[in-house]
């Protein structure tokens, strides 16, 4: 048996992303939730995982860390699974868009954290802030709908069925919707398709019971 | 044919990962530099890649971007390079090693800029600059060493053989060694071995040659 390692639903933005894969595609695993904001938390975290970060998935005696690397471990371990796009096009597109994912969009992180218990309202950023943010919303959007496009014909994803790529995004899903970002239609079309998955229905629900608050995320 | 868009080899240490890969494995390649330091430089770019970043693939129609990304095409495509460790449990470890390499380490590469052209001395910084990237340094040392003694058995490399983690790893070697930064033995063992490989001295002398300055990076 699988066992995921995750943070907080309510803000663990990188734990959505094996998870919601995991949940999507029915494969079994186990779920280790560690709250990010106690002390008994990060000392847990710290015995944990070597970077002391999450999400960690533990297969047996095989320990992967970092999101994108636990995908590549289901991808390979789960063939059937199409976890990444069949055609070889689309998946080179695929990871390309999911490495730039990994390393990027760090004025959308950084000044819209995902928060899965706040309301939608745009947030009020200083104009450089905002144009940062601006920049990285235009290219995420760009890159949607150009995915969409090529290859997106066979269903609702960013490459038609659903794949790593949409567990990769499915934390930026979030960020867009809750700060209420200025999207195309193709770009709505898909983040209402995300958030209509049972496995986001069901992290959303889990997010809401959580009694952990941080004060910082919960006062953006 | 492949063709790989790369930057100023003095500088551009995401264009090192795919070029050292393909150049010690011997698998052909055409080379087109890029001068991302002047304008028609920066337009040509433009067009060139989505992100407006190297290195690029490009082989027929496919277009692949982002370093890790390349890694991972290339060893779909050439199976029998082995650009992974055949090992599963070995394979996993190094997706991980190369993913947290491909987000973070975000200290040592603010503060610790590659430069191909730089002799070896330290670089002066303020003690909380110091601090965070004798931490990321620490990480490194530790991390390489730990996949040395795991899985190292067969050859000089992260993981015996040369592979996928080497490249990625192949620009922190060149920080690692201009700065003077304090390491372990077997860290130091393993940056020798980098440094040794034809593909590492063939991009040394280019980067020698080169004609372009940058007047930060060569002041640093």
């Amino acid at each position: 048996m699988l066992t995921l390692f995750i943070g907080n639903k309510a803000y663990s933005s990188w734990s959505l992303r094996p998870w919601i894969l995991l949940a999507t595609l029915h494969i079994p695993f186990e779920e280790k939730l560690i709250n990010l904001y106690d002390d008994a938390g990060k000392k847990k975290l710290r015995r944990q995982s070597p970077t002391a970060k999450v999400p960690m998935l533990v297969d047996g005696d095989i320990e992967v860390w970092e999101s994108i690397a636990i995908l590549e471990y289901l991808a390979e371990k789960y063939p059937a699974k199409n976890i990444w796009p069949k055609n070889k096009a689309a998946r080179a597109h695929a990871r390309s868009l999911c490495a730039e994912m990994h390393a990027g969009y760090m004025a959308l992180r950084r000044n819209y954290p995902t928060n899965f218990r706040r309301d939608v309202r745009k947030r009020e950023l200083t104009p450089e802030a905002d144009a940062e943010v601006a920049a990285d919303v235009a290219r995420i959007d760009a890159a949607w709908s150009k995915a969409r496009m090529l290859f997106g014909k066979g269903g609702p994803f960013l490459f038609g069925k659903f794949s790593a790529a949409d567990a990769m995004f499915a934390p930026v899903v979030n960020r867009l919707y809750i700060y209420d970002a200025p999207v195309s239609k193709t770009t709505r079309d898909y983040m209402t398709a995300i958030m209509a998955l049972p496995a986001w229905v069901a992290w959303h629900a889990d997010a809401a019971k959580e009694k952990w608050h941080h004060e910082i995320y919960d006062s953006i």
